[in-house]
């Protein structure tokens, strides 16, 4: 156990800077200031959850699920790259809330633009956005949204979260596939397809699939669901669409001592892409792909793979639909992770949400809208509150260069995590995410234990697949806080 | 043409209150006050999207869905029941965002509430509420979405809106029922099941179905697609699951003429739903309702009926889910629709969304939660700033005791449509909803011209199905609101 939890232990009579003075060289001046302003460093004054966070479960879990919390949160105190429990402890989080927190806690910044009449009257006044868009949602989209658009997409439709975004992507995909198959967007439907389709039935309902990877995660709903391939509990009992799944490159590190045979997975995982295009019982609409396969494990593949995939897809006709829901909005280095590939030619669509706190895809052109009004459509789709956050989440971005500093802090710390690999190799297994800005991970044969004691060293961290500890820090994770985190997690691996 | 489309043509040059002194007696003293505080009655100044909003519009459709547009908004200037667009027309909106909007354009309460710490609070550090929910979220549900939980059903699960609740209402459903068939939560799952739910194949995905009623609608994601049977609009080209449906009873109007033949149908209905539960090849894991057919053209049953589907769920062992989405929070006199039908066994799930502004499902034990966690889990699960706004909602209904006023309310605009029926049977055919609150409705052989019309008078109205006008006025729309509107419906009839 650390000074700092034993520092705990000693109870609420130890003064402050008693305290203070117990905490190990990575803890060190650890006095938590609120309003805005990041500790120095974490403090941990207990075991986690303590007394006050243990009752607040306990409350909670009359009226909700409880069982899968990680941590009981007081989000005023909690700051920056900081985050707060109610029992004064103050962790370094480099989960962000599953990745989903993109420039810290009480952003100022944020907060102006929460207070702002602007995101009152976005409150108060929700539209459905499809039938009664506001004179202000244009520009609100223009100086937003859709100038941080990928190259090549400048078409948006929004949503409320990572899931429903992939779904009504697909829809889109089978909408423009079976509008091809009909002879394009001025064929008609048929009366058969108009009876069939209230019956659940061919020809009205596609027999169509959406192909993904074996590990890749998409999202919880039921379309989505059917291409999510991350782990049992996640589709247990559910329904599922028997669509098809390739195997995802399971690539060997490091890279430059595996160079042929990683080359090999790849070269195979596209041979069954194909296969599967050519032959499965529901042809492929579009396939699915994460950049970076981030719930199934951080599984990596080249930007020659994603090349080729993208090669593919336009050999048979079938659209390319990229996940970005966790790689986006800057943590790997570039504000959507597909843009390390260099492709000659966009994907037809890219979904986002998390961090982008508002969701939806952005499409290639008009062709992928639905040849008729009403197709694509819900009540509220999309939220032009988020919509503002995510406007003010851009202009911190570029306000404070936050895409490059990432790309930068993160070739910092896969160094510093390089360093602790060589060091202490049986704990940091196939380090990965180079040149990948913040977006790392490794494998730890203990990962359960190894996330919960990170947190007696002061740092909140996730996993990912069977034995991925996930590294997902904000955007306004900096080199000092680098420094301690890899203080922490050598704190870890010495406590296993 | 009315007077007040005509005032639009007289230009900018006219004078306001010469514009105003041309108007009808419906319309009289409309000179619009903005900043929270409704006109005495609609303004028509230009014909409807006049020239300002029609920029808008080819505007927005460079980047965005525009074909579905109904009016473009000025949000700002709305306030009450009135909505506003950028050439001046102000209009008494009885549509109100596809149902949506609660107490209000502008309402002082909400605007308070969206302006306060805890409303910056939770926009800025939206929290994963499944790993890392906040100490004050036990409290926000409990004053809030669960102050108003339908009666036995004190647990809930937070969603996004309206088709992601009820996915994963069903999730709960199927993970329910195969717990029961596997034989408790305490007995594991097989490596089999494991291995086979990540196919997609039998029987880790359960084959099991829900049931729903023809011309329901549920939502427009992949599982709630499958559950909708609306119109073929919303289901073509979009992959469905082989789910059962059963007709819903079509009443006769009025009822009080067609008592036996109502009954019959009834009967009849749940007839066909016993049939399909006992012999659908996908068992139902549950059965989904409305209370009121919302989309699907407003189509009711009696209480008698609502209480024999409970009946027949429990004696066959699934579960009853009833979807609140539209009907829910207060306009049918009653906070949820289901009140009406005075069940002793209260259905096993509520869903809800649209005028909540949150979502989610209400669901009547822990039983139904999964037996493990991350069964039922996302990222977000849920939105704490809706469930600030929703809890402000409630506050406002309860201080101005909004769902008794529109019980009455409602029975006087009933009365007064039983008036314009009389005069004009063609135009008001099958006038339904009495006893329910202002949610009523009626059909008109050229109803959407109706719709197109009633704007040039007016006054904001949806349709539903496929004759149907619906009304769907907020909860603060009062007997002087019923005024405006009945006359500006006698005014369309004559016009059409």
């Amino acid at each position: 156990m650390s000074a700092l939890r034993a520092s705990g232990a000693a109870g609420p009579a130890l003064a402050r800077t008693a305290r203070a003075a117990l905490t190990t060289r990575h803890f060190a001046t650890a006095l938590y200031k609120p309003k805005n302003q990041e500790p120095a460093a974490p403090v941990v004054k207990t075991s986690i959850p303590g007394p006050k966070a243990a009752k607040a479960i306990k409350e909670l879990d009359r009226v909700f699920e409880t069982r899968s919390i990680n941590m009981m949160i007081d989000y005023p105190q909690s700051a920056g790259n900081y985050i707060a429990d109610p029992d004064g402890n103050v962790l370094l989080d480099v989960y962000a809330q599953i990745a989903s927190i993109p420039v810290g806690y009480n952003n100022l910044r944020l907060r102006r633009v929460a207070r702002s009449p602007e995101m009152i009257n976005a409150l108060v006044n929700r539209p459905a956005l499809g039938n009664f868009p506001s004179t202000t949602w244009a520009n609100l989209l223009k100086t937003g949204v859709l100038k941080v658009a990928p190259k090549g997409l400048n078409n948006v439709y929004t949503a409320m979260a990572g899931s429903d975004a992939n779904e009504i992507a697909y829809k889109a995909a089978f909408m423009y596939k079976r509008q091809q198959e009909r002879g394009g967007p001025d064929v008609d439907f048929t009366p058969h397809e108009m009876e069939s389709a209230m019956n659940n039935q061919a020809p009205g309902a596609a027999q169509l699939s959406i192909l993904s990877f074996k590990s890749s995660f998409h999202g919880r709903l039921f379309g989505c669901l059917s291409t999510t391939r991350s782990k049992p509990i996640h589709k247990l009992d559910i329904p599922a669409f028997d669509w098809p799944q390739a195997t995802f490159p399971q690539l060997k590190y490091p890279l430059d001592q595996h160079a042929e045979e990683n080359a090999k997975a790849e070269q195979a995982s596209l041979d069954e892409v194909e296969h599967l295009i050519k032959t499965w019982h529901l042809p492929p609409a579009a396939v699915v792909v994460e950049p970076i396969q981030s719930e199934g494990g951080d599984n990596h593949a080249s930007p020659a793979f994603f090349q080729k995939l993208r090669a593919l897809t336009l050999k048979h006709n079938i659209l390319l639909i990229v996940d970005e829901v966790q790689t986006g909005v800057g943590a790997t280095g570039k504000f959507w992770a597909h843009e390390h590939w260099n492709l000659q030619d966009p994907p037809d669509m890219v979904t986002f949400s998390k961090k982008a706190q508002a969701a939806g895809y952005y499409y290639r052109s008009k062709d992928l809208r639905p040849n008729k009004p009403y197709r694509q459509f819900n009540t509220w789709m999309g939220d032009p509150s988020k919509a503002l956050l995510f406007r003010a989440i851009i202009n911190e971005i570029e306000r404070l260069d936050l895409v490059n500093q990432t790309a930068k802090v993160g070739d910092y710390l896969f160094g510093k995590l390089e360093g602790l690999a060589a060091k202490y190799p049986e704990h940091f297994q196939n380090l990965r995410g180079k040149g990948q800005g913040t977006f790392i991970a490794f494998d730890n044969p203990r990962r359960d234990e190894f996330l919960v004691k990170a947190k007696e060293f002061g740092v909140n961290i996730g996993g990912s697949g069977a034995s991925a500890v996930r590294l997902r820090p904000m955007l306004t994770f900096q080199e000092h806080h680098a420094d301690i985190l890899i203080g922490a997690l050598e704190e870890v691996v010495k406590a296993l």
